[in-house]
């Protein structure tokens, strides 16, 4: 299906708020259209200005229950809100979250809220190469917030940190995720602990385990730092929300006070341009290989008349 | 410290099957030290002859009882045989699997036997960089065999087969790894599925699942390809090991018959030398952003003055 696409006019309709056109921009970076250098270009002067949260924790945390309270509270503030669910675990798009998704129907006719499920690209996992483009497209549509919700499993929640100003992980009593954060480096990517279903047995304990964890990490570092809040909620009541709204609102003033917000956002841009250009290496080595060059060098190697590193010497050089 | 290395006799010694030339070699490696592209070089006209068995599985299943088991059987047909231990969860080099290693003393003092344990380098799991280098040195100092036993977790299982002829996914009764398996995508990497533990309940639905999964899996594919059998195996009392070692057998002679073992091998050393060509290109990037070229487009793609593609371009255009 060939289908003429009006780069500059879906960014404009994609500002005045229409959703369709917004969708159809998000469609083209995740397909990663022959469009998507236009798509970027005319995206980037109208972007850098939405506010970027993550939520992240493990599967069961209640994730979906508590960015649809999000969402329902930055509405109440009259805030645009987009939420992009990435789902590292399914290599297809789209339905992958529908199950979860279902929470978040309270939203799905409101104007002010966009929402779309993007599957990672790629078999292994990992956030979705297309997330930072889809997040600049909402950027772009006037999102004045985005939520970057993502299972906590392998190196997804870290990436998700990497494109977030604040970072939420979840964590629910009985769990034993207190501990598990402590050991899995999450102490290192939170800006904010949500401990939700807090009104379950455990909750004073695992409280205690990441208030002792962040203490502990704390002393490891030099200087002062941001203290990770830990927050109670029952989002499935919506108790807690008031306390997370405003511990968010805490860290996005100090981000801003220090300068840390402009460091943030400028260590993410170099992150996503490296990204790209390695992106862009691969592919040309990839042409190498459909060319032989590769396979040449990988039949000299497999041979031993030549070693992996020389190889990949001549193979750079063929870059040039 | 500084120590001399003489690479030429340490690979020598490590041909004349010195275990502790080939200790310092795998370290060499490594440790990415200055002398790992002399290493390399000196060692590609000595590899290439040993047979690489991949042994993954879920933790528990019996993978170490199991290695310990073909090493002894390899050992009575007086083959050499190397094992690396790789353990893509810990972030520590060598003694991370010293607690499963406790069963391969049994080969500690036996001259024809290489163990060496591996941790994955970097902060998010995946086998070792080094893994594809360690197997070099053990192939050039004469190792008939080198086993390579690592967890199933993440992407690891993937890369081992990546590296084996044969890959063995060991699976055990009651785990739901039968199901698991056929989830996960291990059904295509599996040249032989071993159920071990076989002599507990559920071991026949296990093979059931498996066999099962397996016939769904053929169906879909073109061609006559090989049928990974199932073998029941007791490894902790030495049951099935006979049965899988022919099982390996017959695969390996499937391999040469139809040529696919050089195609293997040519493969294998395509995605190396793409890894280390890639590495090398992300390292003159780093070299970039510390001459602060990506610092700056950074900041440019943060202001919204330029999209993160045509920065990209930029950067690439940079390092030639």
């Amino acid at each position: 299906m060939t289908r003429t696409v009006d780069v500059p006019d879906l960014v404009a309709r994609a500002r005045s708020g229409e959703p369709r056109a917004v969708a159809r921009l998000i469609s083209l970076v995740e397909d990663a259209s022959p469009h998507l250098r236009d798509v970027a270009a005319a995206l980037a002067p109208h972007t850098g200005r939405a506010q970027v949260i993550g939520i992240t924790g493990s599967p069961g945390v209640g994730k979906s229950t508590m960015t649809s309270q999000l969402v329902s509270a930055l509405r109440r503030k009259e805030l645009r809100v987009g939420v992009l669910a990435v789902d590292p675990t399914s290599p297809f798009s789209g339905g992958a979250l529908l199950g979860d998704r279902v929470r978040m129907q309270d939203h799905a006719t409101d104007p002010g809220v966009f929402i779309r499920s993007m599957a990672s690209r790629g078999h292994l996992g990992g956030l979705s190469w297309a997330t930072p483009q889809a997040l600049r497209v909402l950027d772009a549509a006037g999102c004045d917030v985005v939520l970057i919700e993502t299972v906590g499993v392998g190196q997804s929640e870290v990436e998700v940190a990497g494109l977030a100003d604040t970072t939420l992980v979840l964590v629910a009593p009985g769990m034993g995720d207190g501990i598990q954060a402590a050991k899995a480096g999450i102490l290192e990517i939170a800006d904010v602990f949500v401990v939700n279903k807090a009104d379950r047995d455990g909750a004073d304990q695992t409280v205690r385990e990441l208030k002792h964890g962040l203490s502990l990490a704390r002393r490891e570092r030099l200087g002062p730092s941001w203290r990770a809040p830990v927050v109670r909620a029952v989002a499935a009541r919506g108790e807690g929300i008031d306390d997370l709204v405003a511990a968010i609102g805490e860290h996005r003033s100090w981000l801003v006070d220090r300068g840390e917000l402009e460091h943030r956002r400028q260590a993410r841009a170099a992150a996503e341009v490296e990204a790209i250009a390695l992106a862009q290496l691969r592919s040309r080595i990839g042409d190498l290989r459909g060319g032989t060059a590769l396979d040449q060098l990988a039949k000299r190697v497999a041979a031993g008349e030549v070693d992996p590193y020389a190889a990949a010497d001549d193979l750079v050089e063929g870059l040039r």
